[in-house]
């Protein structure tokens, strides 16, 4: 950093820092009267939410929660996690959103190693507490989010049948405290929220962002999303409801921008297919964001051609796997409008949306999709480069890969209690992705492997996606799995694993041959043609349906080498 | 501030500062093909904006230009003002924008006061420069901007002919500049802009502001004039004139809005009405910003009704001194849409903007006249209190008086070299406006007064500028001017001179009759009703013709309390 002239301070001059508080006073400020909306459970406007959420402060206060604490949340998608989001936060404590798909194992290592002070939690989820319980080291207390206490058909448990250590129940507990309180200044760096993500080796892994970086990244989904009308989200007026979960890096971001732009909001809780879309239809809801299986389920549904004219107004943000062209097609033959985000948990998580301009905009549909289904465009306040091996910055035509390294105002900082993980992830100053990718001149983002799985060749980078795009185009091919394996000439050299479909009779010399014509053809790098091609009656896959190809690097080396 | 736990940070890991840079990297992204347009004289891109900006950049470095350095502009609203805004302040020097209505005198303490190093100034106000060149004290350097270059049909004058000192003219020396420059990092509490204020006495006082102020100024113009759609601001797809000089507070932030959108955006120049119109014709303008005489003469422009269809579509932020219900339905008649604005030079400025909510939406129009006359309700990150004699709140419930102080994340944190006025302004940890009003429960302020003009009664705040309307309503009355005078039971008890209308015989003792029956309906409190009523010929008035009360206080005490 450069030195410069700083601004004089008089003494008495105040500056305030970038607080999550100051989203929540703006909730209150123009649109008071909108709504915050629990399934068919409960509703409530702006007013009583900023009075729920200083009740919560006034709750842990009376807990014995001080600010510094680790507060664990442990519940569906609901307007109370919206209401810690913004009073746990506020209140000088971090905000621990649990991860409810991990195993109960991984949930226990993740509570002990962030220290959980206090646990909130739906009683869906007791059981997994139960199980895991006497192994917590740190946690004191519990206490107990119910559905019930809106549909007043059946009682909640009353303290003594509850698990020991439960204080009571949070509306009661809400309904006995005070809606006074102040939310106190302090250092927007200050640690905000944390939760854990998994890897393919070794324990979860923490990330944590500050006051400062959160309300950062409300500022670039304000200027992307409804400064450039990406989506278009319109300002303040839209309808929001998240299908990503909220323990999932905050639901993106988005319930903090719909909160301070006072948006109504809509919380599904639990992931009901047919309550999704009764929700959606009925509360009229415009802007969601979720991964690509999530809208499949929806618009596979029998019942969603009846709804075109809701869907024509909903918006939905597409991340966490690709978006297919078969998948945007079927969406926008529904009328809704999808685009591609891009992000991961380290980076809390925006780091590209897609954003077509005055002049793409203007392309023919097909082309339209295609750039819909690119990952996006670099998000606002974002620098994402490419690197090669050497640390190399790699150039933004279009083609040339590279790993995506980034910089910007909302990035973990590093991994809670694990320095040497995160000294990797910080390497050289950028934060590395793992992800491989080309950039465009204007600004695309073309994510294309994971450094581990892409092929280093002769100094060139192979997808190995691309290459098993580029077979399963030919016919006769159901499935491929290309890898890269040591060779001593180039480093590594791609191989494939395939399936032939029932009927066929492929050879390797026969795929290699058509192969070879694309190369002639220029469609092709010669470097790209896999050294030899094994066909195989199964393709090994990770448990969430991935081609693990660590496996097949590890346990087929033999099986391909030795063929 | 509390204590609270800070994020850790990784050895290596990156937090970008917010820098004025960021705004105008985000100005290349997504639609670099929008245009800039200076008059009817030139016209460019975004990518070409970019690479001039840059190119600025290296001219000031070959000049000797060093971050910390004060950078003067002298110049009429234009492209090249865009430039400095964002070349200038990235460079790390400081930009000194020069008041140009001020008198040479006022101009030349500005400029020894700031320590100017280099000046770029337009041709226009070469003679000016003349007059006071040599009692400058600290500048070395000189560039002219000339509008010749860009019509072709003179010449500029060749160096040897300009005064001493010019370097060259600014589009010669961006000509012979390279286009390649890494803005650097810095503290985002670096000075970016001065700028200095008068007052009704002393020296003018020099306000500054961080790149962190007007980063964060740029937020909540984009949280309040795009998210809220306040205007509404239609995102990017907006075009942009100010007619708010550049020099006034960088005109009120909208150019960095504008830029950081990458939305057209039209500089007029010198403000010429028939070019005003013109421009806001042909280009399409959609968004300025104004005082209320400019407003006024262009929508009493005989021409106006024939382009009602253009005006339809510009919507028109007020500022600087009222919107009154006479011009804001004249506006409306013409279909343009108007709204007021309140700040300060102190305060970057916005401190609010009208905004109708959902149920103002649906209020009668001369409803929401009255409140789109209302100074606006507080803008958003900005707190705003209303403040008695002994520095105690106020209760915002409407119709309590106190003089609004301000916190904020973009206020001047003092006057430049001026202690004791800056600890005046900073007095108690608030930013103290020197406005008088009342603040709504639903967060509207309504200014009434200024806190020297307030006439404060036996406890009670009384508004002058409401006596006065008060007093407008009666028959015969031309014209009053309300002032409070010391009185030995209550403080302060207002007095009015009134100018009487041709044919009237009024009498002091009829006019407070008249004033007594309204406090008999319950109309006007009783502590209203004035001391004493005098008659005058004539009002004393301030040179911007405003009703000089300091001198009716001073001078024509004699005559109000020797009656």
């Amino acid at each position: 950093m450069i030195q410069t002239k700083l601004i004089p301070r008089t003494a008495e001059a105040h500056e305030p820092p970038m607080l999550i508080k100051s989203m929540l006073a703006q909730s209150l400020k123009y649109e008071p009267q909108r709504e915050i909306v629990y399934r068919d459970l409960f509703r409530m406007n702006y007013i009583q939410f900023n009075q729920r959420v200083r009740k919560l402060a006034n709750v842990l206060t009376e807990l014995g929660i001080k600010p510094g604490d680790m507060v664990a949340v442990f519940d569906w998608d609901s307007h109370r996690y919206l209401e810690c989001f913004f009073g746990v936060t506020s209140y000088g404590a971090i905000l621990h959103t649990i991860n409810v798909r991990l195993s109960p194992a991984q949930i226990l290592y993740t509570m002990n190693h962030a220290k959980d002070k206090i646990v909130l939690i739906h009683e869906d989820f007791l059981p997994i507490l139960a199980a895991i319980k006497d192994q917590l080291t740190t946690v004191e207390k519990f206490v107990v989010l119910s559905d019930k206490v809106y549909t007043g058909t059946a009682e909640v448990k009353p303290l003594n049948e509850l698990p020991e250590g439960v204080e009571g129940e949070y509306e009661a507990l809400l309904n006995s405290a005070s809606d006074q309180y102040e939310f106190p200044d302090f250092d927007e760096n200050t640690w905000a929220t944390s939760f854990y993500t998994t890897g393919t080796t070794g324990n979860p892994k923490g990330v944590y962002f500050s006051h400062r970086q959160l309300f950062m990244h409300t500022m670039g989904l304000l200027t992307y999303i409804i400064g450039y009308e990406a989506m278009p989200f319109k300002g303040s007026t839209d309808v929001y409801m998240p299908i990503t979960p909220m323990f999932h890096v905050h639901a993106w971001g988005f319930p903090f921008l719909a909160t301070m732009m006072s948006a109504k909001q809509v919380y599904p809780g639990r992931y009901e297919p047919e309550l999704l879309l009764k929700l959606l239809i009925a509360e009229g809801v415009t802007l969601s964001h979720c991964v690509p299986t999530i809208l499949n389920m929806l618009v596979s549904s029998p019942a969603a051609p009846r709804f075109r004219e809701n869907l024509s107004r909903w918006k939905v943000i597409i991340g966490g796997s690709a978006l297919t062209k078969g998948l945007a097609n079927a969406a926008t033959g529904l009328g809704i409008t999808v685009i591609s985000g891009y992000g991961m948990s380290e980076t809390a998580p925006i780091l590209a949306v897609g954003y077509l301009n005055e002049q793409e905009k203007m392309c023919l549909p097909e082309e339209q999709i295609d750039l819909r289904t690119r990952a996006g465009r670099i998000a606002p306040f974002v620098e994402l480069r490419l690197m090669d091996d050497n640390g190399q910055f790699v150039a933004h035509d279009g083609h040339s890969l590279g790993e995506i390294v980034a910089r910007g105002p909302w990035l973990t900082q590093g991994y809670y209690e694990d320095p040497e993980r995160g000294a990797d992830l910080w390497k050289g100053g950028w934060l590395h992705t793992g992800d491989v990718a080309s950039i465009t001149t204007d600004h695309w983002v073309i994510v294309s492997d994971r450094t581990k799985d892409v092929i280093k060749t002769g100094g060139e980078w192979v997808s190995s996606l691309d290459m098993e795009d580029v077979l399963s185009q030919v016919e006769g091919i159901a499935e491929s799995a290309v890898v890269g394996l040591p060779d001593e000439r180039w480093g590594e050299r791609p191989h494939a694993l395939i399936i032939q479909k029932p009927g066929y009779a492929l050879t390797a010399e026969g795929v290699k041959a058509e192969l070879q014509a694309k190369v002639d053809r220029g469609d092709l790098h010669k470097w790209y043609v896999p050294d030899r091609i094994v066909f195989v009656q199964e393709i090994p896959k990770t448990s969430v349906g991935k081609i693990d190809k660590k496996k097949i690097r590890s346990e087929m080396k033999e099986l391909i080498l030795g063929k």
